[in-house]
């Protein structure tokens, strides 16, 4: 019997105020296109937040989009992009940064960390012109395998890239999970100086949809809207991300869903590691990978939605659970009484 | 002082009832990007009020986004598209359909609608390899003018279509305008087996946002979604679509509400006929075109919004005024009384 | 019987001072992709006759291949390039410039040749974001209808871009024939520094292929050959080029073969007149444009190979005659003789 | 002082019966694009010699160029190929392949060969419309490292592909090397039915520039020439392509220069072993890959060019030698002699 989906942390629709403030701005009248005031309002939260005063913030539907919009406008012709091989544009997005005519590069990381050596490496290797020539660093915060760059990471990082002529991209579909990590020794405010450009994720926490996509360096902002139309993504509605976003950051609505989502993540952790399971990566965000023999899976799988993620040996594969800012504590509970009680 | 916009048919939020199917499934864990129940059930209705039991449907959040999608879908690399020049793809995407590769011919059409006559002349003068191969025909219903093509109209545009061995494609942003026209002949069921492929527009009619592509054709069914990914349209709270369209066409809210946006600009239209002002064309649906003297579009902007359209000679210009399911009857006396008092 | 070919001005091979100039620097080893010391002798040479000592001078294998590499190096995604309708890009490319994500403007123009108030308009008309960017304006010299910009024109045009930040891009695909009409009153060292860039055509003039690309525009000069090599442009035998253009511009023979074509064809235009037929353009180059009846062009097809251009009435079309290096007087005169004593 | 560059094999102009050959045919008037007789004769040509009667055979200009337009067109927009790192597309073509919107695959292979296990699982990875659909498996043949696929290999490879619904595509820039290795056990019309398409190279083996691309499966047929005008690889005169195949093919020509090439690289092999030094790969063709201590190659450098390859050790390097037609053997003779002497 069915009883709870750990297969993802966009399986429910938006957190209930962001429902609310929809419907009671719904009548207003307001210009399209991101031009209402509720997104104009959103935009001036985020700088804040992001203490990136000079910031140019627009809010696109999704991650793909924000991803395809900001690095193709990143980038020359015969410009590419560095990324670990498990990042979400090397695998998960059907090849969109190749649509747009680029080349990304896939490092092998670190536990889902690209390293500062392998971005080195790939600089140097590509020194002329029959080659493309590496231009972003493409990073996820918190990674595919839910690790996060600590400040010591990311600084270094950062200074790698501006000694290289690289500028750093980061993709928070799941930044606030890394925000409010436990292990997180970054603020928002931070982190958002250490890039050239980057996204605050909605969707995967308490949004119906939409990210914020934050731009610091100058030479990125000209022009911005004209890609954004072109690429499909400037919403007629734009004021339905606006003012999800400016619910969102009015108070620390969207640190607190995060850190909901950290906690039962946390918690089903210790429960399964109580139960002495190993994990696949030491993770500290709302992803973990617990790794279980097969025949727990088979009997897990009768009750819980997950991924299984990968090969470990014949008999055992690592699975992906992920918690949300929906998930009731309830529900992690039940989840490790089954796993303790299983034959 | 501000009293009303007639902007466009996008500058209130969705209808009260989609928010209420919002709120009341919002809890419901589903699986993400279009795989959720609510989506496959609004895909089968469509179907059904479509009557196409064999159409592919997919959903996504915008109409550049459903042309870039369904027009690159279509083509191989020396393929073109052949639209009005006033088509949205010509003119109002920022290059979209040429940024994923693809010329479109500009013709010049006649009230906003294509001639047969220059589909056959454009064909026969790409007749060779050193041209593109013109292969899909993109027309709006309603035009970007307001108008709309008859059932024999678009009974022959398809069977020229059909003939050239051309697709043809209809982008429907404002179909259920066309469609609830007093003038229309055509339902929905009688007009989706006349094209390839097209899309109902919800973003303009009463959804929050998004569109219904519907692919006929069983040639541009495969693989449909990979398509859809690499654009970035795949949202992963697919479901946000899906229960909005369930909503629209569960009952028969999209034409109802299309049917008010169509008598308040018929409204209008009579009102503004009564006092003397000519039109640029003769809209049967929710935008229409009156020219007015240049003094009194000045002194009418100062209480409306709306968007001046055309040059028609140096002392009168036609503006754009158009009406939405959201658009309260009071607010169009209130504007005629407005006109005729001017000075 | 078949006689000669006035098909166009590519039926024969190279000149054959191009020929022993390949033979007498057959055996010496040079590098690979233009960096060979004919290739910078060339472009030496190039930036000589031009006058353009800070140009960059690169060449490729043909003119498309010279339109693709330029006018996409020259443009953001969502920027766009403005033509004549028979502009070789707009309809002889295969939608080439398309292929790299690009719209193109087609206008009317006049005689084959872009008006300043067309340009004008265009960019009045594309003013925000939800439209492509007007950026780059592309002409050819001479036309495709073998007409020419004088110098009066081609000042106006660039000082309108100059004014409106548009690039202005010359075609030279039969720029020869246009530096030696009768009536031309521009030096290539006069017409060059009017362009931001623009190739000087070797295939139709004497060469067994290869175009200049003669880039003024410092802003356009950086990395260059990162687009040359990623389009397949950049040749392992780069020489084969330089070489060639060495042997052209080393003395006059680029002007000496231009010239004698364009003599030939103002033999054939004077000859055609004086029988009493009317021509569709005023060319003044190579290629030339006389309407005969349909009967004529039945009888003259058994002997000589030419297109048929275009339709004028039910009882006649113009041809097109072109004539080159290689075209041999008497072939002239015997074509005058049988033209006069057909049925 | 400078002795002699072993840097590649298109360090001189075309073998001298090319350069007659177009003298000869220099004033016949042909068509123009590739329908020129000797084009014509040159893929019948090529056809009987590859024993694929049902090919169709195009030539371009280069290899960059051919392998844009080939496997562009055999991908559909979300399609990606599959090479080996070393592959020319994966690092030597700016991005080419990425730059027509596809993704490539970097796989290690072994010794420059790709090999069947990474086939199969990449294949495996990739199951799903989040991730592109690998759909070519691009080989070169001999590779970059100057190895080459047996009978056995290609074989097997070709069995895989068909059974995994992939195409194979082969890069034939050294086709003629790897089919006169003294260690070759394919013919060239073994190898043509085990591809879909392969080009055979011309510019490395005795073209001054040239590549014929073979299109066995008739899937892959159509449209073919619309793609090459489209990337700009359809030259004016054609007949340049097509005069120097017809020469290469009408005879062993193409065999016999390989076959040089070859002996000369064996010939320095054999001395280089002689002296003690050992190679990176056991190449069997014309490029090979001693390695040297830095020492060494210091003082080669001050008489002969080749590119240093690949870092061995902090005292060693490998160097890249290559032979070609044009080598004569009594600069090998003189090289290792040079070799022997050093200090």
């Amino acid at each position: 019997m069915f009883k709870f989906s750990f297969q993802n942390d966009y399986s429910e629709g938006g957190h209930p105020r962001i429902l609310k403030a929809l419907a009671r701005t719904n009548l207003v009248q307001e210009p399209g296109y991101g031009e209402d005031t509720y997104s104009q309002q959103a935009a001036d939260l985020v700088r804040q937040k992001t203490g990136s005063s000079g910031a140019d913030v627009h809010f696109v539907s999704g991650g793909t989009q924000a991803n395809i919009i900001s690095l193709s406008s990143m980038l020359k012709s015969f410009e590419s992009v560095i990324s670990v091989d498990t990042g979400h544009i090397c695998i998960h997005e059907a090849g969109a940064i190749e649509a747009t005519g680029h080349k990304v590069h896939a490092l092998r990381g670190l536990s889902g960390k690209i390293t500062l050596h392998e971005i080195e490496q790939i600089v140097a290797e590509h020194y002329f012109e029959h080659m493309v020539r590496p231009r972003v660093v493409y990073i996820s915060q918190s990674t595919e395998l839910g690790t996060i760059y600590s400040a010591q990471e990311l600084g270094d990082l950062s200074a790698l890239c501006k000694k290289l002529g690289l500028y750093l991209y980061l993709d928070g579909a799941r930044l606030g999970a890394a925000l409010t990590s436990p292990k997180a020794d970054l603020t928002l405010a931070e982190l958002s100086p250490l890039v050239d450009a980057f996204y605050i994720g909605g969707t995967k926490n308490g949004a119906l949809l939409g990210e914020a996509v934050v731009i610091n360096n100058p030479e990125l902002q000209t022009d911005f809207r004209f890609q954004i139309k072109q690429r499909g993504g400037l919403l007629s509605k734009g004021r339905l991300l606006g003012i999800q976003f400016l619910e969102l950051f009015k108070d620390d609505l969207y640190f607190d869903l995060a850190r909901h989502a950290n906690q039962m993540a946390h918690k089903l952790t210790v429960g399964i590691t109580a139960l002495g399971y190993p994990f696949l990566t030491d993770s500290l965000t709302n992803q973990i990978f617990p790794i279980f023999p097969d025949s727990v899976i088979k009997q897990l799988e009768t009750m819980y939605h997950f991924y299984t993620w990968s090969f470990i040996d014949p008999q055992h594969m690592s699975v992906r659970l992920v918690t949300s800012w929906a998930t009731p504590e309830p529900a992690i509970d039940e989840f490790l009484v089954d796993l303790k009680n299983l034959g």
